[in-house]
């Protein structure tokens, strides 16, 4: 395998430093400490702070569109894909313990005021995974899965916000409670 | 009445500048600017940044909680009083723009982190908040106007949580659109 060039280094360490600590506590310095690289070196391969962030924020938002693959495996009915990916995604959060959340939740709260291109990018993010929700909602509707008295782009949406806010609170609280009731609660009363 | 002192002055000021700004991209010159008091005399009333933010949060929550009122108003039966105070609070967001975002979810997502001592706060607000709605649903669930299958402290954290994250992405669409589909799902799926 070829040895990562120190553009991916120095981004793949400006995601994990910029998803702990959120952007402005974050200095070029920390990231560049963290690749291991010479602090001059990050002027080379990025414009700014703001310009790595949206690299960032890109590659975060790659490596959990591959986690929907279970929304389109065809051979479980759809309520059952829609348990199953939220398990997963729970999993993921347990396992990442809870202090970093969900860089698109944390960017959304901190960076919405500041940089017009990555509240943009946020927001491109949470329609694309709420359409993607939306398509197996509208499928377990059809199969009468789930009451079909409410749009499913709007359950989608809001089950979306109903996660972000129970990982806001895992975050809080350093708990997987928030998360659990999130699973039992959408699960019994949303998507039902 | 008597002039604010400058102690009030610099926390007012300060609540207003950490809400619109966020914590990190807010320095003690522009709370003291927005004061309009001299910068030097920032640290003759509080012992660093973080001091200041405890207090806001403090004057924040206890702004939030005048709003509660409604809740105990028990010439309207409890489903409406609910309903009447998210209406209320939706329609605070919306006359204050929504660049802010609530001071709660914001601190959660950026100084989880950063200040123990801050997400202690925010933790304890988010639990004394869905306590307060707690209490209102299990009258509904008594009244049988909301069905009794789960706990009324899962059901009302649960909304707490999905307010916030309908409150995270008003503030990246810039539009109500997030909270009128909160309302909308909340009354006809979760307290239902």
């Amino acid at each position: 395998m070829p040895r990562p060039s120190l553009r991916d280094q120095l981004l793949a360490a400006g995601l994990e430093v910029l998803h702990q600590k959120g952007y402005n506590a974050t200095s070029v310095q920390d990231i560049t400490d963290t690749a291991g690289a010479p602090k001059g070196s990050f002027y080379n391969h990025f414009e700014s702070k703001e310009a790595l962030a949206l690299e960032a924020l890109r590659l975060y938002v790659e490596k959990r569109k591959a986690r929907r693959e279970v929304l389109r495996d065809t051979k479980l009915p759809p309520l059952r894909r829609l348990r199953k990916y939220f398990e997963g995604l729970t999993q993921a959060a347990i396992d990442a313990g809870f202090s970093a959340g969900c860089l698109v939740g944390n960017f959304s709260a901190e960076l919405s005021p500041q940089s017009t291109l990555i509240r943009k990018r946020v927001g491109e993010a949470l329609l694309a995974w709420s359409e993607a929700i939306a398509v197996v909602i509208e499928e377990a509707q059809r199969a009468g899965a789930i009451s079909a008295d409410e749009s499913p782009k709007a359950l989608a949406a809001f089950v979306i916000d109903a996660w972000e806010g129970a990982m806001l609170r895992a975050k809080v609280v350093k708990d997987r409670a928030p998360l659990d009731r999130f699973l039992d609660v959408t699960f019994t009363r949303i998507l039902a």
